[in-house]
């Protein structure tokens, strides 16, 4: 059973852009909780495959965030379906998802799987425009929160500021709404000390662009989730 | 908390009908689990509250299904808040949800509260059109029922065959894929021998516009749940 209710950090790697194996070893070795494989722009089954393959090299959990059907593979440890409770098109929230159960609905096993409901906070964000999203009100925020604990039963829910820093109070009134949903924040934390602020409030902090920029910076939030 | 796991029957009552009261008795004690009041067209806060006014009067479970945000209102033993998944729209399914539990997220009482995952099949019925629905094949409803159970832990997934008899292979079907997630048939059963048909597989069969043409008719399919 996939489950994520004792994790306080991941890194995301994106199969679109390379990374050297010194620091991927780094990071699979850090203390981190998973790696996550996942991206927008670029994603197929040739680029997943190989990094899925030098991943589980490694003792760490190791998880495909599903965003294009081209790319889904087994051998993951997990898998994270996401839902974009922004989106403005039920097809963000259902039908892709529903169109992937009923191809692959017979051999999955869900033990596997823990769905996301994702709220994308930066308009500016590739996946904000490729998933026809509407930019939320603090409101609009909560009552997603309220939804994806209670209607829905999710697992997680990702509050993704994707490559900018957020709104650390709203991540705060987000984290008092959730109870058995795992809050996951996603953004701009470049520094322990950012990692710090978010992670006082997140349960999961999630690291992704910094890793390509300054992977010492990056390995160095893993120790904002330790004692 | 509202468990309808281990209901068999139930009495669908439509606010914008007028029902005698020796009906109304005859329904409430009948044995059936219990009645829900729900409707599509002319669903009023006044006509919603004179009946529950009614129904409260016996010892018997009564749960709106709220379809509108001007009839909702406190008293009731439960709510069903249905999701329509075959929609075409994500209004439909996540918005005006959402919109409600914006507006009424901090009283509500989530324990008191069921999501519907609704495949509406009959293309005639007035929800079908209300809600933008677009006919699903046997693949489609399956592959709903696989999302209601694993990727949104509803607790019911109701085939609405609205005023119309169903296919009871697919009902079969269906039933075949749910474990956690409760059965709900509705649409056409207007005898015993409908009822025990479709409550083979469904495990919980829903009675409604019959007992405005036939309330005699109606209280016969209580018998299908018997021993």
């Amino acid at each position: 059973m996939l489950n994520v209710k004792n994790w306080n950090h991941v890194f995301k790697l994106d199969p679109n852009k390379s990374i050297e194996e010194r620091y991927l070893k780094d990071l699979c070795e850090s203390g981190t909780d998973a790696i996550i494989i996942g991206g927008t722009d670029g994603i197929t089954f040739d680029n997943v495959f190989d990094l899925q393959d030098r991943v589980q090299k490694y003792d760490i959990t190791c998880i495909l965030e599903v965003s294009t059907m081209e790319a889904i593979m087994p051998g993951f440890n997990g898998y994270f379906i996401p839902l974009v409770l922004n989106s403005r098109e039920k097809r963000y929230v259902m039908d892709i998802q529903h169109q992937a159960v009923k191809e692959y609905g017979d051999w999955i096993d869900w033990r596997e799987m823990a769905v996301e409901g994702y709220c994308v906070m930066n308009e500016q964000a590739k996946v904000f425009e490729a998933a026809q999203c509407q930019l939320p009100s603090k409101e609009d925020v909560l009552a997603y929160a309220k939804m994806a604990e209670h209607m829905f039963n999710l697992p997680i829910f990702y509050l993704e500021y994707s490559g900018t820093w957020g709104d650390a109070e709203l991540v705060r009134d987000v984290a008092a709404e959730l109870e058995q949903t795992v809050l996951f924040y996603g953004g701009g934390i470049e520094t322990l000390e950012q990692a710090k602020i978010m992670k006082k409030h997140a349960d999961v902090i999630v690291v992704g662009n910094i890793i390509y920029e300054d992977v010492q910076a990056a390995l160095q939030t893993v120790n904002a989730c330790k004692q």
